[in-house]
């Protein structure tokens, strides 16, 4: 009895030991026996895609009397009227055929696959051998890649507004701030080049630069794109450009490539088959490393090299197809898209820049065009997401809000739609602004009553 | 002259501007005219891929009058020895003439492929359906979004040891902290479970399983299962199992997926069709998501589809071609490539097993088998390292010295190569074991002279 209640009994002892532990080493007991809290990362939190927040939004109900029209998707595979050749298929069907391209490529691609790109762009002012190349799984890799090497959290880049918002989703990712430069839709969408050396400071790792661009459908001349080396070389700021829709000019104009024009600014040019080849869903992008003037030296290259081996390159079997593809695909068929795209642009731009209130921007490339909304006149809305909302629910015709683009008063159309369905979006748009404008003097009118 | 004097010609007043322009504001002048000054990131300087690191550091000087073998490789398509089924590049092909899938597929994967997936994969214990599975580019991508999904820097996960390279280039690269668990060769490579344990904290967002395990060959029975998952249960920990290598286990054994083993552990399951289908370069993997408890919750279903948005997915034909390439190629297609790594293995290990010095760990599925070396026995060389640089130099056969999965004193052999390959090897390694083999009596003695 003494013993146990100086507490020297086994069970007392017992008794008193798990308190001491529970009371002793809270902290211990406590990571081992947690309630499940599993949340996702603060990354995958700040991975915004602000076309889907916008889209996901809106009440997207077309008025049931009238077939849907999306001229949102820029995907110009969606109505079957913009093949690819067939050319491009036959590669890739004597690629299974071989029975070579099933294992593991190197992860920044075969080295006849980025020769392949190489003598496909290479120019002798700018030219360009295998090691220039790096494969990436769809363009939107080689944007992320080349990101990631030349910036670091706390750094921050210069991206066009209106522009695609892949560049700030993967930045705000990665904590990465996003500076927009205007593009002057008064001047074909060119940069304005003053309010893009203003932003410029000791953070600025990068400008991006889109040409031709998504979603303005603009081109810039060889002059313009003089000065905006200018900027970058004044500077010292690398340049990451996007020109997935290279070569996708209206005739005409001519697709003059960014880095041929500068032998001191490092470049990154990204692209890919997405578009001029049709086939976005093949993943196919790649980096050009421009670097006449030894500024991303090794370190660049190398660390291109290392962020590929995360989840390797792409699929094989189009690493395969790729010389073929680029060599064999018969001019005639780059010509037909081309033509088509200027021909629905133009029958957008004709119809739309006759209708009171709207403003369309004639494109000279790429496949979109941006119509401005004179929002003063169409009191029925607050802003470009409600006028395209109303569109889809009284005229069943759906065009993205450019608040999407960082440009509010805007939608951009798609053109790769067949001719009939855009001369019908064209008079139902035209009708939904003509129920719903109202001029100028009558506001006035009833203001003044 | 005067105004020369005191400085108020053109000359000096430019002068003494530009002076004073430098003095003032060296700050601002800095940030628009510094020198090109272009880096590396810090997140590609931490990319680390161990395997180039050490193999990239030995000098591999095969002899030349013996072909070199590699046996190094993971890649089960080098030889030719191992084509993928008729049925696979049929599907590829079908895909292609069907024309459907050149376009955009949603970021995770088209939802009839999804579909297909789950279909394939779900069971009575562990239902799953089309929005439990995300497709990704390769079982690489796979990991890498359930990583970034599941943690925060400075949060750290459990990798095995000796285990697969990836998870830990992964994890660094993010800022995640790795630690490694014990796996035990006397026990098959089973999970040291109370290392495993001892290893918790209050930071540990995730353990990774390997099963069956690269490097190790080993396939885990559904008993030391049942104590992985009841480790994670009591502490709470989401497992993230990477089932890449599923299904290929030699007969006698039996693969027992983990996820339907508990109802209440949430598991991300990562797998493609890299090995079972023997096209490691097409880049088709997916997650399985299992959370019978609800625990991920719409939280992390939501943070793997707003990741997936940063590059989109696989290659859309290899996604058409999905469903049947899972539903229709024929069981002896499987059983083929099992019955003949299991010979090899066999083959290996019976030659190795009564070599002097070396230790072999049979396996039982995938397709490799580890090499202990009793560097005791072999005193001419350092390490593991070493040990397999030498075996180029003399013999002409390549293995991978296990340093590269943080276990030294073993190497990898991989038993994918031809049947008579694999003898060869086997011979040039017992010649050079015998040639550099001191047993231990021999030793003392040397030592006593």
């Amino acid at each position: 009895l003494n013993s146990a209640n100086n507490g020297m009994n086994g069970n007392g002892v017992h008794h008193v030991s798990v308190r001491a532990h529970v009371s002793v080493n809270p902290a211990k007991l406590k990571s081992h026996r947690q309630r499940w809290n599993v949340r996702p990362s603060e990354m995958s939190k700040k991975t915004l895609n602000p076309i889907r927040a916008i889209v996901d939004g809106m009440k997207l109900t077309p008025n049931p009397e009238k077939p849907m029209i999306a001229l949102s998707i820029g995907d110009p595979t969606v109505f079957g009227n913009l093949p690819t050749d067939d050319t491009v298929l036959q590669a890739m069907k004597e690629a299974i055929d071989s029975h070579k391209y099933n294992g593991y490529a190197p992860s920044v691609g075969y080295q006849k696959s980025r020769e392949a790109v190489s003598n496909f762009y290479s120019c002798p002012e700018a030219p360009l051998e295998g090691k220039d190349v790096i494969l990436t799984s769809g363009c939107s890799q080689a944007i992320e890649l080349a990101i990631s090497v030349l910036c670091n959290p706390g750094d921050n880049i210069l991206v066009p507004r209106p522009g695609f918002s892949l560049y700030k989703t993967l930045a705000v990712s990665m904590g990465i701030q996003v500076k927009h430069y205007n593009l002057l839709p008064e001047k074909s969408w060119e940069i304005d080049l003053q309010h893009l050396e203003s932003l410029i400071d000791d953070k600025t790792a990068c400008l991006i630069v889109n040409n031709p661009s998504n979603p303005c459908g603009s081109v810039f001349t060889k002059d313009h794109q003089h000065k905006i080396l200018a900027v970058a070389s004044r500077n010292c700021i690398p340049i990451l450009v996007d020109e997935i829709y290279g070569d996708m000019v209206f005739p005409g104009c001519d697709f003059q490539p960014l880095a041929p024009l500068s032998s001191d600014v490092p470049i990154l040019s990204c692209g890919g088959l997405a578009k001029r080849w049709l086939v976005p869903g093949w993943r196919m992008g790649w980096i050009l490393i421009h670097d006449r003037n030894d500024i991303f030296g090794t370190g660049i290259r190398e660390g291109l090299i290392k962020l590929s081996q995360r989840i390797l390159g792409p699929c094989t079997v189009v690493q395969g197809a790729l010389e073929s593809i680029l060599n064999d695909t018969p001019p005639e068929f780059y010509q037909g898209t081309i033509s088509f795209l200027k021909s629905n642009s133009e029958i957008c731009f004709s119809e739309l820049s006759t209708v009171p209130g709207l403003n369309p921007v004639m494109p000279t490339g790429a496949m979109y065009i941006m119509v401005g909304i004179e929002m003063e006149h169409f009191p029925d809305f607050q802003n470009d997401v409600e006028f395209t909302e109303r569109l889809v629910t009284e005229q069943s015709v759906f065009c993205l809000p450019a608040t999407a683009f960082e440009y509010p008063n805007f939608f951009r159309i798609v053109v790769t739609v067949p001719e009939e369905m855009m001369i019908e979006a064209c008079i139902r748009i035209r009708e939904f602004c003509a129920r719903h404008y109202r001029p100028r003097s009558q506001d006035s009118h009833e203001l003044d009553q």
